[in-house]
């Protein structure tokens, strides 16, 4: 696939929220928040995310890899090391990657009946 | 934490609405419109608001602080001085910071049974 | 207020649908698609909307005012000349403008008992 | 119609995911994710669109052709040459043009008896 790197090395998000409360049906259905991270190039991308808090100290850096042509749809309640994302706590994300990526966020929230979606585009800076 | 500073300086959010309406189950549930501003700098962030209608002039400036290294998620329906945001009413925001910042715009809707998220980065310029 | 023109003179929606069907309990909750023009600037801005679709001729151009220091919430549903927008047809648009705007995309669906909402930003360029 | 092309030749949507389960009520309200993709310049854009996933090499190119002055709203599971995109997989898409275009994802899930919908520009770059 002769495919370019694309992206961008330093992306934010503004928006960050895990629901506390039930889970749903499945893994799959479940209230998730998720960073997708592209890697469209022909090197491994070695992310540190960090969170950021309305009243605390910053968490992390939180390390992912997404392998050359690769993508990564990272769950932010799996993240534990250095310490678990805490549940019903607004937050932020700042990403910075030793390679171009495209990083986008989307929520799925299931804590009423009917499922909600939300997706946007991170904020992308070289 | 050694992450530097990301973003602009000046935003948009051209999309805005507060519906009116019974209140949801709880203040987390209760529909509002959020605007998370994001500091990941060094320095405190000092931004100032501007709502703008469709046929009368602009109100504001509303005066926020964002502490270094902290994310903001401010509801519009907080905002009270100089006046409050009017609900029922389209209306846009203009937000101007004197360190680079990111914004998201998220909205929470409850009038229907089910939940509606929404969210978007905002146009951002330096 | 001292805020200073934003934006950009052209902008593009790639994604556009009008639902036909019953229309909601009342106009504020009907199905509609919607863009957000927003002028900050000390000037009018004359905008010029061309539609596009899949299988014929562009339609339009419709114009629209935004005055200075204002926000326009466009629906499409609600541009009559030159023509209709037709229901139950993909289409997309594009802006131009004579004044630096900022234009955001926003749909609600009544179609089913849940209320959907999404919104993104368009495509701007100079 | 005097509009000028507008957008750039290469996209990157980062989150991408067809649901299996049950088909919607009709092929209108059925779940499918799109990529919706515009030309607004006098000349037809040849798209290839390659597939990356989390731990496969990528799938493509998929061809497909944009009219001049024209938008195609593209479901991701009608693309099936040179193999059908995976449902209940995560994935991400790279959009590469001769033409300058504009790519939105917009998606509509129906796996609940709500409809849930969202949309995001795309990631572009020249």
């Amino acid at each position: 696939m002769g495919i370019a790197a694309i992206g961008k090395r330093r992306w934010a998000i503004a928006e960050g929220y895990l629901p506390a409360g039930p889970a749903g049906a499945s893994r799959e259905l479940s209230s998730h928040e998720t960073a997708c991270i592209l890697n469209a190039g022909e090197r491994d991308a070695h992310v540190e995310i960090t969170l950021l808090f309305a009243d605390r100290e910053p968490a992390g850096p939180y390390r992912v890899t997404v392998g050359a042509r690769r993508t990564l749809h990272l769950r932010f309640n799996e993240l534990h090391d250095p310490e678990p994302v805490p549940v019903g706590t607004d937050y932020a994300s700042v990403f910075e990657s030793d390679e171009p990526v495209v990083v986008q966020h989307t929520r799925l929230d299931s804590r009423q009946a009917a499922l909600a979606l939300l997706s946007t585009l991170a904020y992308g800076a070289e």
